[in-house]
């Protein structure tokens, strides 16, 4: 059976996996990234994890999901904030000599995209936006069947629409971005203004709300509407089947989704309002199965 | 000579052209649109003007650019305000059964968007977005080398991303789209507002303000702003090598240009700053042009 290796090269955590043809993860391994120790080291470390999963198996070749920004087609991670040193790293080039495979490289949102199309939440459609809400908000957008790259893998940067007036000033240096306002960290923050919660996550706020804490509660009804605000212009901007919430703050979906939904009725023309805002299916996994597809049929 | 036939139905004037596979117009027709009469009367009208352009041609197949909501795989057209009685108008099988021809339909703003890509401003490109800004704005995207359709072609309808929590009314039941707040129709109103300027068009406000005139100043700083914010959205959505301008407002680019320019060095991230914003080449024929397209190889 052919198969391919998928790695998600997190800023904490490598992951490598054997993936097959129909999703299956029949062998993983992971490691602490070397995040202070320059590409070269971290490169090893893939070597190493794919020594360990690869025996045995028919590798076609490996997907790198890897933090942006990125040049899928040059093969090169252009800064990964995360990882001390890369900048301008020709990652498909070092791999392939390194791994003697051939190797193909994406984006984390992109290859989580990739997966939640192929084997998650939105198996069978041809035109879905996946959105990640945690510490900010990416997204990858599959759009007439096919993943969306743009000029330099530069796309789907939908965390940095700009959806308000409001001067919030946003980590990328502009204002008013959606990552802004609706990120787990602009949640996170709100809550900790908010002061009575303490220190709280996503899912503690959803699971306070749920309890009837009217503070947590008005706290996840502020983030529905910074959400749904979102989801209303990716309806018209890509005409998706399907929005899939994946991250930290799709826990709290269930919770806010009366709320997302009443944003949309509203805001959206008719013709997009019954679209299906679903939770990610695949969890973390996601990352590995989807830069396992990078390389499979 | 192989050609094509490119309709460009209009709420005002219907105009059909015999165009080159290499974009030149061969012969063209045109005559008030039958508004009130129905798809048949339409139809009707679009068999005579290819009856007096067609002959003396290998004619391979029409194309028609038609206002939206359209579904151009199905061929039909699901509402066009400007054209009484146009509601679920399978129109490609009726043009066909009409003219003996293959024929192809796509809405007006994305066979605007494929003409500028071919033969107009945005040549040679791979990655662009066209925008018209007129009564509403209207947008056609192409990415990785192919037109963005999605879900029933309802993709790219940038003018109704939501820029502002402000609730700004919109025709489409929304607030605060980009289109209520930078559309002509906005910027006529907002100089109607002031008053002193009298009933002015978008390209009188750009003359006046050319020419000192305090308050066309000013409308065209505010209209440039509001432009300047879309246009750094859409960089981040669609990662385009270009955004090409077509519409009334369009005329004022060259006016606005450093204002709008300013916004985006602002707000957009460094990696999307040095995309030209261009105005459109080819005027009103990249109706026909766009159209025929569809067609063409």
């Amino acid at each position: 059976m052919t198969v391919a290796i998928g790695i998600d090269l997190g800023g904490t955590e490598l992951r490598a996996a054997v993936v097959s043809a129909d999703g299956e993860v029949l062998a993983h391994a992971r490691t602490m990234t070397a995040a202070l120790d320059g590409p070269e080291a971290v490169i090893a470390q893939m070597a190493d994890l794919v020594g360990q999963i690869a025996p045995g198996h028919d590798v076609r070749g490996v997907g790198i999901g890897s933090p942006g920004p990125l040049d899928a087609e040059a093969g090169v991670v252009v800064h990964a904030s995360t990882l001390l040193g890369w900048n301008d790293v020709p990652i498909v080039a070092l791999a392939e000599a390194r791994l003697g495979l051939p190797v193909r490289l994406d984006n984390d949102a992109n290859v989580a995209a990739l997966a939640e199309w192929r084997f998650g939440a939105a198996r069978g459609l041809r035109h879905l936006v996946y959105v990640t809400v945690s510490t900010g908000i990416g997204g990858g957008v599959i759009v007439d069947g096919r993943l969306m790259h743009g000029r330099g893998t530069q796309a789907s940067e939908i965390g940095h629409m700009r959806i308000t007036e409001a001067p919030v000033p946003c980590t990328c240096g502009g204002f008013g971005c959606w990552e802004a306002l609706a990120s787990g960290t602009a949640l996170g923050q709100r809550a900790t203004e908010l002061g009575s919660l303490g220190r709280v996550t996503a899912r503690d706020v959803a699971l306070l709300a749920e309890a009837g804490n009217e503070v947590a509660q008005h706290l996840l009804a502020e983030e529905a509407r910074w959400l749904g605000i979102g989801f209303a212009n990716l309806l018209h901007l890509y005409a998706p089947e399907m929005i899939v919430v994946g991250g930290g703050v799709s826990e709290c979906l269930p919770a806010m989704r009366p709320a997302i939904e009443a944003v949309i009725q509203r805001q959206a023309m008719p013709a997009y309002r019954d679209v299906r805002i679903m939770t990610a299916a695949l969890g973390r996994r996601a990352g590995v199965i989807g830069a396992a597809l990078l390389v499979l049929p």
